[in-house]
């Protein structure tokens, strides 16, 4: 192995916000359309550079009148005025009013010479010659009369400096005739993603080489978009000094700031890390933040340099805490109002290794709070990143975190909401059709077991089991909908290998993929073992051994299928659906019951009372659709 | 007068909704390549076409070993392993690993055949000659190995229809490959502004003809790009109706919605009614809602058609009330969280018309709370699109709302926040200076008077006034700062009159330009004339009644001595810092003092603080710059 750098000194997590903040990412200003320039601050105060409106405007159809000669006017004794002419709203007036006399106006027309007020239409009455008007009340000189500059006068401090730009600023902009106004320029985030594994979505993936999709390049741009900067993708740079050097040192020169992404080797950060003391200066090389250990911070040529761990949740954690305020603060924007939310923590936490801990966090709304549960103890998953709605940061010197803790939750995005329903256990089918017909559902495909655990201790909304509730009842629950679905062995199309049970498995040398131990299916196929021991008065541990793959536990209900479909295995244990629904071939063993139990302290909650209605008006449809369910 | 409809039989708010809700706006959905995807909705939901990894793959730095040629193995007593070769990330393996065997490994990388775990780099020491690593510790099968398909499984639910996109998700679909996704489309909204006196911004104003920027069009289709819709901008169509036909219909043609907007003129709102009776649908014409009477809903062709009032604040309310619901529906998108804020009502809100009643009002942090005052009463200012934060919804069936009410306040854009600091009163050059220096502050520059009235009533932050606490000492305030400013008269440049004084504008024939009775200067010009009239020993009536142009109250302090710099005037009231300003000429007259005085009950408020602090540190520089201003 290499010479490897230790992270021995680890930057306080201030020291590393300080480090950052003293990078300058601010561009020039630049000046946007009026059209394109909603959501920008503005770089420089504006003052009206013109009246508004700019003349005497009538503001009610009716006709302009020297007010005197209204004087004593009523509904009884109209005062008569020689009709002069009329003026339409974008004309200049070709009549004077003289005393004695009206025009007919319309609404934003320009007063014409003489006349000091309009008299609404509602109060006149045109002669029968059409010649004159009679004036049925009196007005005051200025009645229905807006004058120019009165609205906005010129010279005046219309917008300052750091306004943020939304539709009534454009309105005002444009009552002033403003077609482009100077803005904070979003400074530019060059994205450059390393290690050799990695491939851009959308390419061919090699995963006998060990590729597999570049997870942060996209996620980051995104995120950098999110706080106001124009992220830029570079290409992928291996490990090579003199190509990460290229690649780093193009990318400085053409951006305000340089993000290395996405690798989890040690290999290149220590590559990136010889980069950037040779051509530019390493402020800080790591971080006591747990995840985000490996973060880097200093200065490439001109521009400024940050290194996010390679784990997708780490990089999208410590982008979220340590560069979007200063991405921010570059463009001029606020922290959105929704970045974070209060909740209480649904566990204890206990935590001793003297680092600042960013613990991710799902949601869920119990109708009077919100409550947040750790869902990943840094194991690098990308299901973390959408099973977590944001991270609790844990002081250091904190080791310990009682259940129902208030905690801030600092939300991956403004835009993440807590789901409306929060679902745990079993990975079925027609369980998963049936949350597209809800708006915003989060489901957790943990096993059955594991999610009578989890609505145990109070935290989902429902859990979904083909387990059933214990016998001990320790698990208070309220049945929303039961079904049942067929299970058994899938095997290659046409079943060539003529595989007719669980018997098989054990007898003859079959290649079989299991699922895990909390899974429903696995559950009932360790009773149908159970009763096959029992038949052959063996242990059901002799037959389990004797299964080439018993162990070998798949995550999802599909998983063990697709390994027969691809070859790499002879039979799985799963469904009839599955097996259709792939072209395979099928050896059913038994039926299971499948139950959704709602949480009982949830049952007014809107996203349970929505699940009902869908499973009432949605199940039946989905079942029939369904082959081997049935309720 | 032409024909002109009336709005006789105005619909219920609600009934409004309902026929918006009717017209469908929705387009067909549509693919984004995933770069541009972030804040999208998922038309479909998306199943993983992959396992992620798609290999069984080392999560550690160190060596992929057999376990069980581990066991046993600690510090003391290691078990020493040939080397077989070396596996990097993103390679295939060219080595396997047999009985007794190592193989060097990074993070990432695939698992070489025969080995089934990893042992950390940390754990392992090689031997001298590099051909044996000495492991130090024992290890279980699957440690430090992530298995094929363990985070995500081929055929797993990954995201579900109706999922906004943010950064995680992007990072979930990057992980699967997805370069492209099936998102809601925005659906299109064209704006077509109708009256022959709007004007684009950026384009020359005649004001002589009566012309005026269109507010509208921009205003609205920001508010448009905001609710998640894709606006376009028409030609204006003016009040023809061959050619108001062409437009709409062209609109219609080519969007999902169209939008008429900007007129206030009846005989535009004529032709466009006559329009969609002719070639569409007319659900509805006119709203029993104030402001936004005037609204039409209907269809045109095959487009959504909806006609929003002319006023600036009222196009912008109706948009949000009525038709921004719609367009998120379309777009899929959810009501943003910062869409409301609650408040309570400053003071009381008498109201007896039976129509629903949008109230716009302004927003001011207390410390504790947020208080809603109302700032507009249908005056069409666009200057009340930025002093008004958003409206609050009053049923027609209320009549009356206390002092104190708690009331919902309806932002006009989610990205609205209340200013860190609201100031009221004189309208004074070294002050709007000020403002520069701090972030979000408000000004009304409502007059001396009027702004200490208001302080009074205990609104505001901060009331700058010329005239002073009163002496009967009804207003509890601190004084945060005072300075002097010269002021006079403001005379064309080399002052051809020959002005000297005040005296000249009662004995000469001079036109002059006034401020408005609420302001400082029109306070200290009253004062001076009342000396006058001592000194003649006349009335002060019979002064003033000699001045023309004394009852010309202009808005802003430079209204008078622009009207000056046009021509249109001998002489205004106004500053000396004005006069050098503008390249006029200044007959000094007197100076007066300008105070900054603090609400007693937010002199903790942050806003406050900091203008406190901008004062002591900016305002003696901004004096310096400022000719006739001095502490």
């Amino acid at each position: 192995m290499t010479d490897r750098k230790e992270f021995r000194d680890l930057a306080d997590p201030e020291d590393a916000r300080d480090a950052i903040a003293s990078l300058d990412l601010t561009p020039d200003a630049e000046r946007v359309p009026l059209e394109d320039a909603r959501g920008r601050v503005l770089a420089e105060r504006i003052d009206a550079g013109l009246d508004v409106p700019g003349f005497d405007r009538a503001s009610m159809d009716g006709y302009a009148v020297r007010a005197r000669d209204t004087f004593g006017a009523d509904e009884t004794d109209p005062a008569v005025l020689d009709l002069a002419g009329t003026v339409h709203a974008g004309e200049e007036p070709t009549v004077a009013v003289d005393e004695g006399e009206a025009a007919e106006i319309s609404t934003g027309a320009v007063m014409p010479p003489g006349a000091d007020a309009v008299v609404m239409v509602e109060r006149t009455e045109e002669s029968e010659d059409g010649d004159a008007v009679l004036v049925r009340t009196a007005v005051a000189p200025g009645d229905h009369v807006m004058l120019a500059g009165a609205d906005v006068a010129a010279g005046e401090r219309a917008l300052g400096p750091g306004t943020r730009l939304t539709p009534r600023e454009i309105g005002l902009l444009s009552a002033l005739g403003v077609d482009s106004v100077p803005v904070r320029a979003k400074p530019t985030v060059g994205i450059v993603s390393t290690g050799d594994e990695l491939v851009r979505p959308g390419a061919d993936l090699d995963s006998g080489a060990g590729q597999i999709y570049d997870v942060n390049s996209y996620a980051v741009a995104s995120a950098v978009a999110e706080a106001g900067g124009e992220p830029e993708l570079y290409p992928h740079a291996g490990d090579d000094y003199d190509e990460m050097e290229a690649v780093l040192r193009r990318t400085a020169d053409e951006c305000d700031l340089v993000l290395s992404s996405g690798s989890t080797s040690a290999s290149a950060v220590d590559v990136i890390y010889q980069v950037i003391e040779d051509r530019g200066e390493l402020l800080l090389h790591g971080v006591s933040v747990k995840p985000g250990k490996p973060m880097l911070v200093g200065r490439l040529d001109r521009s400024a340099y940050v290194g996010l761990p390679g784990y997708p949740v780490s990089a999208l954690t410590i982008f979220r805490t340590f560069v979007a305020p200063a991405v921010r603060d570059a463009a001029g924007l606020p922290e959105p109002a929704t970045a974070t939310v209060a909740a209480r923590l649904a566990a204890e936490e206990r935590y001793s290794e003297g680092r600042t801990r960013m613990l991710p966090v799902g949601l869920v709304e119990t109708g009077e709070e919100v409550v947040a549960y750790t869902v990943d103890k840094g194991s690098g998953a990308t299901t973390s990143l959408v099973a977590a709605d944001g991270v609790v940061e844990v002081p250091a010197d904190t080791a310990y975190l009682a259940e129902g803790e208030s905690v801030e939750v600092q939300l991956f995005s403004p835009d993440v909401r807590p789901p409306t329903v929060l679902g745990v256990g079993e990975d079925d089918p027609a369980l998963a059709r049936l949350l597209d017909d809800l708006e915003r559902p989060r489901y957790l495909a943990v096993g059955s077991r594991e999610g009578l655990r989890r609505l145990r201790d109070g935290v989902p909304d429902v859990a979904v089991t083909t387990t059933g509730p214990p016998d001990d009842r320790d698990v208070a629950s309220q049945q929303l909908a039961a079904y049942e679905r067929e299970w058994g062995l899938v095997v290659p199309a046409g079943n060539p290998e003529e595989i007719a049970g669980l018997a098989d498995l054990v007898d003859r040398d079959l290649r079989f993929v299991n699922r895990g131990s909390d899974s429903g299916l696995r559950t009932s196929l360790d009773a149908a073992l159970a009763d096959l021991a029992d038949d052959r008065a063996a242990s059901r541990r002799d037959l389990t051994d004797a299964i080439d793959g018993f162990e070998l536990a798949a995550k999802a209900h599909e998983s063990p299928a697709r390994k027969v479909a691809t070859g790499d295995a002879d039979a799985g244990l799963g469904l009839r659906a599955t097996a259709e629904k792939l072209g395979l071939g099928f050896v059913p063993v038994g039926t299971e019951t499948v139950r959704v139990l709602g949480n009982p302290d949830r049952a007014e909650k809107p996203g349970v009372a929505a699940l009902r209605t869908a499973l009432n008006a949605e199940l039946d449809g989905i079942l029939d659709d369904l082959p081997g369910f049935d309720r």
